[in-house]
């Protein structure tokens, strides 16, 4: 029986919530999550593509991956999504921070298993990553759908932090005579690259015509 | 005395490599950086700013705060820095996947003590995450020094993984018909917005208005 996963907000708790809405927009608005898991002494961090399912993230990978079986057979892991949201710059550097949303969700994840149900979860994946795609795509086939294992992390055990607004100067640093602010940050997609072995006559779709990611 | 991380390369061998100046970029390109420990049965996984002075990796935190002291005190931990670079959009679902640099770093902190070298190093994340800021700063004072604790993490025991290119489908996927390529995605910064409480007479500062993040 797994120990339970210590939530509790030690600093900074006037920016954790545990606001299941909250995380899934935060859950929503990113295209990658990084997974934290334990094998031996240490502890790993790997960058992985996610989508979320109602109350249950989903992540995937390859049935030979020694990493996903182990999710799969319910090893304690982390998954902790985070969005860089800006630079906070106060009039000194101990004040200076930045602007941040992230979610941290804690537990087992386990392998999705009904045929219907992996397919429709890879989905998915495919759709988070890139609205509008799924539908043009041909099918997967069997073959490919048996190389993957979708895993599900139940969303249940998480908490939110999020960093935003202005800096917070003491009132004896405000007449330092410098620039003080936020500078947004966020991702932004550029202009599409065609495959080298694309045909020519195929356009592009409409769906990467549109302001995503801006 | 800890056991060493595993840094075997799996999956996807032909992405990863060990190479220090290619970590060393990946590094400097970053803002924030996953950090993963271990603190009961569970891994844990939480975002920071970081900095690099030459072959050590910086972090800071709060002398107060739980996991700073922890790693301070030697405990094992893994730094993941990740740029999600792009969509790659083949033509199954399948073949589809991401353009990323990712380094993983693994080992003990520890706590950066001198006084001189601790404020150097704390100059360092303040001139990394905005490059012509820390001339304009107060200098911290010493009781902001001493509520602030930096880490040091050697960068010795890493692993570089790269994603990058144009979608690779097999031959009887290239008469599908869809459009295929890759979609470049990267970090922006926003016009800068002034705190409320800035004097109006203060101009944004050159290094705001230089093309960073762009």
């Amino acid at each position: 029986m797994p120990d339970r996963p210590d939530t509790r907000f030690r600093r900074l708790r006037e920016k954790g919530c545990r606001d299941f809405s909250t995380a899934c927009q935060i859950i929503d608005a990113a295209r990658i999550c990084h997974v934290g898991f334990v094998h031996g002494n240490f502890p790993y961090v790997v960058p992985m593509a996610h989508a979320r399912d109602g109350n249950r993230l989903l992540i995937h990978g390859s049935v030979a991956s020694r990493l996903i079986k182990n999710l799969a057979a319910g090893l304690n892991c982390c998954v902790t999504i985070t969005h860089f949201d800006g630079l906070v710059l106060a009039r000194s550097a101990f004040n200076s921070s930045m602007n941040y949303r992230s979610v941290m969700i804690l537990g087992q994840a386990h392998a999705v298993l009904g045929e219907e149900d992996k397919a429709r979860g890879l989905g998915l994946l495919t759709e988070h990553l890139l609205p509008g795609r799924l539908v043009e795509l041909r099918p997967s086939t069997r073959q490919e759908i048996h190389a993957t294992t979708l895993l599900a992390l139940p969303i249940e055990t998480f908490t939110v932090k999020i960093g935003a607004g202005p800096p917070d100067d003491p009132a004896k640093d405000l007449g330092a005579g410098i620039w003080a602010g936020t500078i947004p940050i966020r991702l932004t997609a550029g202009t599409p690259q065609a495959a080298p072995d694309l045909d020519p006559h195929i356009p592009l779709p409409g769906y990467l015509q549109n302001d995503w990611y801006r």
